[in-house]
């Protein structure tokens, strides 16, 4: 049986069809958030695109920003207890960006309300373009064909743009792939695209680069654009991204919680059909 | 109708009655991992267990621990952007501890496996003892009590206690609560419950106050015992914890993913039954 989860779901629709109630939720172990849930994650594969942080993980190569930094405060020998201090720019690894670092008056990353932080992830693939030419951008065109291939992006949807650039991640300056005069050259969202997909409003946006506007771009009109529109984004996922369906997979990213804050690092886990 | 998922898995358990197989998962819409779970999650109601952030958040009050920092690195005014940089001991606010903490040996908090970090929250309620008794103990009669009225903690459950000690977390020196003799007073889990904890085993254990240990530990016994079994802690969590059930509520608690580290700042987050 390819679903885990038939055997609570029959009970609920034999109780329906006998004009029954359903059993209410949490009651004497009956449908509950975790026991429809869990079934499902279960049956799923986890594919976690969060980078781990170390003191090469890229981060925003902007003035003021630093490496990530740790200090070993205790140790299992000396203290009975290992324990660290870490130092980091908030836009470090794999981070989002909350409304705020962009736009004055959107929502700072504690104010991002959790129900958004969970969402079907549509993934959208430009690898192929982006092979042949890092500035490659994601248009309109390619939001248009993906919805021709794969039905309409749901509001609420949560985009990842899959470039393959995360496979450069281990090496800053193949990652960030600045020219001779500095430029730096990887791919991004358009603002064309970054206009549709605040106008539906989809709840996020994801790449596998340094920043959803490409290398080039001075203006930072993706970000601005998808942070006027209350849109998050996440930066730096990990090379898995390539492992998601185009449909289907239930994203959850959730933020570290600093009050006010502009971004910081966030977990982003995928659950992919088996 | 209680149950906005019961649509698609109509058509899954009829499918089932017809003798079909279900459709593939992630096949033209068909059921996904977010196709199923997003309606649950939309009927329930998210919980935020997380502290925000910021300078007053109590940490571990140990040497060379320090409260959060944060510089302001760029600002929407001078730069167009406004960014930061944060700098915290690992065990702040409500964060994990990796089993690397206490445990030589065992896994840190990016080698723990994201399967683990979403399970069912049984939420055993110390609070009324504790109004009595700061030093109360969460005790193996507590789990049995627990059993008999709920049902046996499953395996795989992530065991959350509530002590009612998340209302003093605004206020270090009330949270912390030495004595003349500079011995903390908050509540805690025994080493017997512990034990019978890490025997089922569950995946982690979960406080509202700055230790699984109480403030009169000094072996930090409950730490190790669940250390060794490979149990994740959490600790600080809000006092959000009241609005969860016993039973049935789905919580993912997701760190910060730092190399090899000790713990780290956790979003915790539970859907409830509305």
């Amino acid at each position: 049986m390819r679903h885990p989860a038939t055997g609570v779901l029959l009970g609920v629709v034999l109780a329906l069809v006998l004009g029954l109630d359903p059993p209410a939720a949490a009651d004497r172990g009956g449908p509950s958030p975790a026991g429809e849930v869990l079934p499902v994650l279960g049956a799923a594969r986890a594919v976690d695109l969060t980078h781990a942080i170390d003191e090469k993980t890229p981060h925003w190569p902007g003035a003021r920003y630093h490496p990530f930094r740790r200090e070993t405060i205790a140790t299992l020998g000396e203290d009975g207890v290992f324990s660290e201090t870490f130092c980091l720019p908030a836009h470090l690894g794999t981070h989002i960006d909350a409304p705020n670092h962009f736009v004055a008056g959107r929502r700072a990353v504690d104010d991002l309300p959790v129900e958004h932080q969970a969402g079907e992830a549509v993934v959208i693939d430009i690898s192929a373009r982006v092979a042949e030419d890092p500035d490659a951008l994601l248009t309109p065109a390619d939001l248009a064909a993906f919805e021709k291939a794969h039905g309409a992006i749901p509001k609420e949807a949560i985009v990842l743009i899959r470039t393959g650039w995360a496979g450069r991640a281990g090496d800053l300056a193949a990652y960030a792939a600045r020219d001779d005069e500095g430029r730096m050259h990887f791919p991004g969202l358009s603002l064309e695209a970054a206009t549709l997909l605040s106008e539906r409003p989809v709840r996020g946006v994801g790449i596998d680069t340094l920043s959803i506007d490409r290398g080039l771009s001075t203006g930072f009109e993706a970000h601005k654009t998808l942070a006027a529109a209350e849109i998050y984004v996440l930066e730096n996922l990990n090379e898995r991204l390539a492992d998601l369906p185009p449909r289907g997979a239930l994203l959850v990213a959730l933020p570290m919680k600093v009050r006010g804050g502009s971004g910081g690092p966030c977990r982003v886990v995928a659950w992919v059909p088996r």
